[in-house]
């Protein structure tokens, strides 16, 4: 077989970047965690028509078959309901599954499966792959992993979850900064906002208006005035009026007043407007109290407004803004509703891949060693590795992470295998107590620990022995760090 | 939207039975790190040749099509190479992907694809999905989960691996033992022994007898002896000889005794199989020593033994056994070969969702709460819900999770929202210290908290108090257990 190459879009990591990645994932599940979000998983694949029911993605979708299905049995015999060709299977189970390209619609789908199952508001993260067939690019992925809360209610969901939300995901990042992950920046905007000043300016277009201002970043204030002008039926005044409102930003309560200003001035009065105001309020007061510098309120954002219903979240990783949002998500009326109930949610999903592919790629973040092992054991002779695993067993069930040396080569061998692997600790079992002629224990030769990085070689007791702390498990760590 | 049901062969936990699942998973997690074997994981799909390498579980793959492949473009336009119907897009990288069935495939082209940046021995374990389009059955999904572990060298590999090998997954396995999972017995058998002694008998059929004394279970030994017969040109004296090689099983190396004696009363020499028996001798050996009682030699394995070169595991859970195997696997010489290097390997898998399914289903095993919350914080009145948030943060920053009530509902039903998800404790703010006019500090009301178990309230300080260790976290644990 010859050497395989990697298939672009689906990444993976060598080990040392996997031992990121882990250390990301499981920091972000501690977090969540500690703020109650229960951890589910679901099934990668759903049903073909709910991954299609949003028709913008569907291009992006995998969709299923079981190879048995795809060419007309060879034999000729088998089920006679089976023929060739797709779709023509007897396994009627199998025919339109495709793997799942967020972790909302199966998450909406639980909800509704399980809710008599469940309670209410209930709050979950999920970790998981999600596909999506799109071309790759820096930072876009056919396979990635996503690290998603939520918390949906039965019925009705309370505005201080949207508080709450992007709140945890400022701890979750902040619990990666020791590590050396950049700061992030979490910008909102809330539909109610953007809504309640377009149609206070008379402008019913809402969804027209919001897709010309998504196209601010790329086309620039002049042509999307000029587009919402010839596609949303805006007046000049009306257009600009919309362009003002964009570029409001700031990281305080403080643009709820330059809105409210703004409103004044074109004589924009909305009960919708000021409780979307209201909300984006309350949101900056307590992100300035609990993540000062975290959440800016930016006026401009527009992705998601279409079916967000309150507040919407990006989150950009400072310094690689270019990577895009590296978290989005926001409030919506109806993630999932089964005639009799409705539930509401709000929720938020971190991309995982992008996020790591950024730290290993642009070497920000390393792992000290590649191996979990602490401490090699060396091996005297091949007669006595018996006593090399009493003693890995020994400093193991300690919770020490240990392997014993692959072979009984000398002992700069076992020393170079340790070395490779960046392992800090070799281990030299001594000679076993043994009782001279007359019945009296000789004293044994003890054992002895070798720390490879310095040289410093101690006698040890593998009941009692521990490596400093910062040892014991591999460190992740900023690159330059200490 | 109606209510969805389950796909059949694709399970999925409630909350509380994920929490079973992930602890089982982080548990074996940390039996593999502690033996020194790095994580890794491998992207979801492979080319379709590679998966197709094995011809028998053809029939098992999902192949993946991009939905945009499945159908002619509407509008006409586009590129002109992507016409309608399956494999004829022009993105050729999409044509001839398939879902993983296993995590052996996949770690082989890894190991290929990364030798050169590897150091080997190289020690994994990966805990993956794997898809296969078999029949769902009890035990048998089409989505589940798998964690394994290998060893693979370059060149070479120690017969001490087959060793080590099953006593970390005895080990695994007893570290599951405090919540109530049943104890395992690993059933070991060894390529050579049984090649050898058919050899030596004069059998040339190997696989064919193989194949027949694999039946045993199925069809008894009266049936299998007439099939060697048939089928493989055995004499009815070498097939009572192979029947009765299949009968000796036993808990230590006294089973290599049984069948030297065996061989010698057939006239049985082979160089292969003393090999075996030495190999074989000495992994019971070690067994008794470091895991008594859970590794059984049993010379009727025949599972696998078709292409693992050396030892071969497979492992029943006690009292569970028409479950089948929860853990195969074994020695390969040619894990992968890329011309100038052969990998040898040895590893076993476990069936995670096999597993887990089984202590959900007999309800062997239960998470003491649904939630990870140790705690809800009362809110007093919305306009105090900040109060609640802080009491809140300062328990979560010493690592107790928390979560906030969802309303300011009357304490009884907070207390409600507590009780009917498990958490433990709820915690009533107090009033915070303010100043008399003179600026004399008035003291505070304290906070409380109350164990709802009990009903024991008490004084409570965020800052210092801490649950009871056992409950911090959501203990799983045997049904009927403490």
């Amino acid at each position: 077989m010859a050497r395989p190459t990697p298939l672009s879009g689906f990444p993976e990591w060598l080990p040392a970047g996997r031992t990121v990645e882990q250390y990301v994932l499981d920091a972000l599940r501690r977090t969540f965690e500690l703020h109650g979000f229960t951890g589910i998983e679901t099934r990668a694949v759903e049903p073909l028509d709910q991954l299609l029911r949003k028709g913008e993605t569907s291009k992006e979708v995998y969709v299923l078959h079981r190879l048995q299905e795809e060419a007309p049995d060879p034999s000729g015999a088998g089920d006679a309901s089976s023929g060739p060709g797709r779709g023509s299977g007897a396994d009627t189970d199998d025919r339109r599954l495709g793997l799942h390209f967020d972790l909302t619609v199966p998450f909406a789908r639980y909800v509704l499966e399980n809710a008599g199952h469940l309670v209410f508001p209930f709050r979950r993260y999920q970790i998981q792959k999600v596909w999506r067939g799109e071309r790759p690019q820096d930072g876009r992925f056919r396979e990635f992993v996503q690290a998603d809360i939520d918390v949906v209610g039965m019925g009705e969901l309370p505005y201080h979850y949207e508080v709450e939300l992007p709140l945890v995901i400022a701890e979750a990042f902040g619990s990666l900064a020791a590590i050396g992950v950049p700061p992030v920046r979490i910008l909102v905007n809330n539909r109610k906002v953007a809504e309640g000043f377009y149609r206070g300016l008379g402008l019913g277009d809402v969804a027209g208006v919001l897709r010309g201002i998504d196209k601010l970043d790329k086309i620039g204030p002049v042509a999307v005035a000029a587009l919402l002008v010839a596609e949303s039926g805006a007046t000049a005044g009306q257009a600009a009026a919309c362009l003002e409102l964009a570029a409001i930003s700031g990281p305080d309560a403080g643009v709820v007043d330059r809105v409210r200003e703004l409103a004044a001035r074109h004589q924009v009065t909305s009960e919708l407007l000021e409780t979307g105001l209201v909300e984006l309020g309350a949101l900056m007061t307590a992100a300035v109290a609990r993540a000062p510098g975290v959440v800016v309120a930016d006026l401009r954002i527009a992705r998601g407004l279409d079916y967000y219903t309150g507040s919407v979240y990006e989150t950009v990783l400072v310094g690689h803004e270019q990577l895009g949002s590296i978290c989005s998500g926001g409030r919506y009326d109806t993630l999932a509703s089964d005639g009799a109930n409705t539930y509401p949610g709000v929720g938020l999903s971190i991309g995982v891949s992008r996020l790591v592919s950024r730290l290993l790629g642009a070497d920000l973040v390393r792992a000290s060693r590649s191996v979990p092992s602490a401490v090699v054991v060396a091996v005297t002779s091949e007669d006595t590795r018996a006593v090399s695993d009493r003693i890995a067993a020994a400093l193991r069930v300690r919770g020490i992470p240990v392997e014993v040396a692959p072979s009984a080569a000398k002992f700069g061998k076992q020393i170079k295998y340790a070395d490779r692997r960046g392992v800090p600790f070799v281990w030299f079992p001594g000679s076993a107590t043994s009782n001279a002629a007359d019945g009296t224990p000789v004293p044994a030769e003890p054992d002895q620990v070798k720390d490879i990085r310095s040289g410093d070689q101690v006698e040890a007791d593998a009941a009692t022995w521990e490596p400093p702390a910062e040892d014991l498990w591999p460190r992740v760590q900023a690159v330059g760090g200490p």
